[in-house]
């Protein structure tokens, strides 16, 4: 009963449903049951009799027999394990009584001896995956260490499954168990000690009485790997033999599904554009803005001899120019648009279009940087869609800024505003990402993502606002904003690893394009959001404030380039240009301090 | 009037006093009036007049005069500056009312660029340092991320001194100053923003109320690079004119240059075993405890026909049999001595003393490993000197179970146990020095050191005890113990960078060395502490609980050497060895978790 597609070492979108099983001496049966005649994907199943005691073995009294041996089931002698091994139909149960962390040392070195054992076996057979068992407790130090080594072992490459219970049922396995203990906090701990490892994933062990909706979006932004349900949860139809589980949960496998997709994906800036020039939402937004403007600014008395002078900064292909002709079409003004790009190949199509409909007149294509542009008459309207994902992280500002000397004292410029907007996430597989890399200046690197396996832990909140036309040309592009995100009290704590960035623009009056969630347009997707990591992730507890401060830095620096040539000839070419470049830095001072991340732009700035 | 030795480069070992004056239009002078004819070592002084506003140049309405000219001092224009800037004898001191934090963002970007401005200025003096004011308010995190930039900036090499004040005056400069925040919060965050900088260090300013003495220790372990005593503070006797500091300031003043010697020193075994053999007071003891041994075991009636069978484990150069045959002429007892020792090059000098003294019927070299050595006789006492550092660290517990072998029943081991102890500490350039190592696996390397610039948080608790002999063979030899260190509540937060290990070792009833703190004696040099760094600090916070979990682990693991000869011919050789290995690993759980140290040894152990 696969949940999904599973593709050839596509394994991330496949969903498998398994089944827990108890211990059977004859694990070729096992299989034959549940997963030949039954409808199962895979079996969760312990693979050796867990009666024996590893201290009993220490004792000298008791007879040396190598006890090692015999608590075995028949896993390695009865079915060509490699096989069943491979196709990962079975995941090893370890046995649910360890308590690494019991106060009795007898039952801890035992536990230590049996989960080591145990594990070594499931390793032996090529097994893929393992199901530990919850810790018991509070503490889980010991417990940590060992899975810690184990993978960190050199031969291990098993992923080793922590069953993690949510909310609240009638039994439980452990003596110790503290239902009050927020589980995420046993989890956080676990692999904060083993370092956050990849190999290392949650297996929810989902209960009857769920916790808030809060509480459960956190496990979203968690490296989730599989849900257990037990059979009780399942409810009977009054009438009929139908069973179903309860709304809550149904809506939590659904969520877990969708958020269980590959992490973060980087999506270079040629798809990204490729994925704005087609957007239609975008450019029907942008024609309405531009009727909007051709009508305030031209009355219908004087439609039929005022022309309206538009500038499209960056014309590229054209579309904000087809736009611009179809608004003037529909107001019935008349318009002449320069289409200005300082990249010749992308305006050769744009060429095409103008001569097949005789725009020649109209539409007049410049090739140059919009900032050193030497225009021959002011413009009334000045149009760009320079945005980036974190709204100025284009440098639209310092381009427009560069326009503005052509605009009419009361032009109008569209966009003529925006703002970017913050939120915090959890996102643990983007940190293990980070985390691979060698160098500390990739964990500080800002990136265009698409979000999932991600938890949002508070409304986004704004923080850079931009207006054009500016009157007060001197205005400095710097910003600087603190925000403060209160994490709701039903959330618990939770790990930040990072931001997610997005924008809200207004093209005009009320016409506007925004990729912030609460008031972003479903069919809008020429953005994706973007991510702006923490080197550390920063815990945060419940109704906790976790301040930020952003930066967005402006300046010019000398940067020396070398070229080298070494062929049959030396050359070395050095050569000092003055660039200005912009950056963002930023850091967290509550709940705690972090270092202040990207300084003077090391890892990730824009050239101008 | 230097308060220490001014060594050619070594300026760590100086003590200087300087004079903090007001803003003087000719540096020349200030020089003269401090240095040539008074008695003071350096001037802190400001470099320009302070009374322009950036924030107004910026309007364009104002004549634009280049005013970054004219507040500068004769600074560049009377002195030789190259001369007195390079023999570092005036600091910088930037303007006091800088609020880089303030809501009012004229005055945030003015104290911006004056900040800037003064730095670059110190910067083209080639200043050594200049000391920057005290944050204002609670927040500093804007004033943080300018100082980072310049810190990190390509040409930095200046320090900068931030001043912070401890305990309480009667007035102050700052408006926004909240005397009830704990300045050693303001430093933290500050420095965690520009993420430990070396060049960020303190210029404690120390205030006429001072705060508890707990409280005061902890700046220990802070780099403390500077104290600014106000001259208010000094008290006048009653009779007479001379002045003097209170007592509390007399104190701390003599604790700061105590503690402000170089980091962390590592010593090589070598250098550590040299002063072993001439520690005194150890053989003092180990005599004592042989006496007293030999006694026990050989009533007076018998001492004339019972031969003592004694065994030295690691004899070396034979200061521990001189030890022996020196107890037993005390005590009148005969004496049988096996020196054993498995590095041949070592008991040559032992050997040409035994045959001098003609002990040749009494002393027996033996060079073997003691843990394979046949012996002839079973031993009545086993004397041996293997503790490291933090005691059973050297591998004294498998050694000395593989001598137990031919010890009698009955007989007693030299020394009978021993405990490790460990304390938190705060040592900030011990942090500073492992950051600035490239690789993860430095940071958590354990190594033996002198304790200079450490705050100790707590007092040290036991870890891990081994008693000789020990009567169950099968005893492991590894251990785990957790630790629960409390902050004094009057010491306030504190960062604990690390750990300090000592030991405590039983030789023979009441006789003990140890070089724990608090029962270390003096004249004991043969160890010094261990450090146990943590690869980031952890904030406690006063009289919350530092939960410590300490691991022995002891395995024995196949490892394979490949010798490579490239000369003329090629030569691969591939050995394969068992080897027992030890090694310790460590984490933090609470306030807060951190990785788990050192896992599976791979940065530090040792090896069987």
């Amino acid at each position: 009963m696969p949940l999904g597609f599973r593709g050839e070492g596509i394994t991330y979108t496949a969903r498998f449903c398994g089944v827990e099983t108890p211990f059977y001496f004859n694990i070729k049966e096992t299989i034959k049951t549940y997963i030949v005649h039954g409808d199962f994907d895979f079996v969760v199943s312990p693979l050796m009799f867990s009666g024996h005691s590893p201290s009993k073995d220490r004792d000298p009294e008791v007879h040396n027999l190598d006890r090692r041996l015999y608590p075995y089931a028949e896993t390695d002698i009865n079915v060509a394990w490699a096989q069943w091994a491979k196709a990962g139909i079975v995941v090893a149960k370890i046995c649910p009584w360890l308590d690494l962390d019991s106060e009795d040392e007898n039952v801890r070195t035992d536990s230590e001896a049996i989960l080591k054992q145990q594990i070594e076996w499931a390793s032996y057979l090529s097994l893929k995956a393992c199901l530990l068992p919850t810790p018991k407790g509070n503490s889980c130090a010991n417990y940590a260490r060992c899975v810690n080594q184990i993978l960190k072992g050199p031969k291990n490459n098993m992923q080793l499954l922590l069953r993690i219970p949510i909310g609240m049922s009638d039994n439980d396995y452990s003596p110790r168990s503290n239902a009050s203990v927020d589980s995420w906090q046993t989890w956080n701990s676990f692999r904060v000690l083993c370092d956050h490892h990849n190999l290392l994933t949650i297996a929810l062990d989902i209960k009857r009485v769920l916790p808030p909706e809060n509480s459960l979006k956190r496990w979203y932004g968690e490296p989730v790997d599989a849900a257990i349900l037990d059979t009780d949860i399942f409810l009977t139809k009054a009438r009929g033999n139908t069973t179903y589980l309860p709304k809550r949960h149904q809506k939590l496998i659904a969520d877990l599904l969708d958020h269980n997709k590959p992490p973060f994906r980087n999506f270079s800036s040629a798809l990204s554009y490729e994925g704005q020039a087609t957007d239609s939402l975008k450019y029907t937004e942008y024609e309405r803005a531009i009727c909007k403007a051709l009508l305030d600014r031209v009355p219908n008395e004087k439609a039929s001899f005022i022309v309206t002078v538009l500038v499209v900064v960056g014309a590229g292909r054209g579309s904000l120019v087809f736009a611009s002709l179809k608004a003037a079409e529909i107001t019935g003004r008349k318009l002449k648009v320069y289409a200005v790009e300082k990249n010749p190949q992308t305006v050769i199509a744009l060429d095409e279009v103008i001569k097949a409909n005789n725009w020649v007149d109209i539409v007049f294509i410049v090739t140059s940087d919009v900032r050193y542009w030497n225009a021959p008459e002011r413009a009334d309207i000045l149009v760009s869609d320079l945005l980036g994902s974190f709204g100025d992280n284009e440098l639209s500002p310092e381009s427009l800024d560069g326009a503005q000397r052509f605009l009419e004292k009361d032009g109008i410029s569209i966009p003529s505003s925006y703002t970017s907007f913050l939120q915090p996430l959890t996102a643990s597989k983007s940190y293990q990402i980070a985390k691979a890399r060698k160098y500390i200046l990739h964990s500080e690197s800002a990136c265009v993502v698409k979000l999932y396996n991600v938890a949002r832990l508070a409304p986004s909140q704004q923080v850079f606002t931009f207006t054009h036309p500016k009157w007060f040309d001197k205005e400095s592009n710097e910003r600087y904003k603190k925000l403060q995100f209160e994490i709701p009290k039903d959330t618990g704590s939770a790990m930040v690893h990072g931001f997610a960035g997005y924008f809200n623009m207004t093209l005009y009056k009320d016409v506007c394009l925004a990729t912030e969630p609460s008031t972003k347009k479903p069919d809008l997707f020429s953005w994706f959001p973007m991510f702006f990591p923490l080197r550390m992730p920063i815990r945060v507890d419940r109704g906790s404030i976790l301040e930020v401060h952003f930066w967005r830095c402006v300046d010019s620096r000398k940067v020396g380039f070398l070229f080298l040539f070494l062929h049959f000839m030396l050359l070395i070419w050095i050569a000092l240009c003055n660039l200005k470049q912009v950056w963002y830095e930023w850091c967290v001072t509550s709940p705690s301090s972090s270092p202040i991340h990207n300084c003077n732009g090391r890892s990730c700035w824009m050239d101008l």
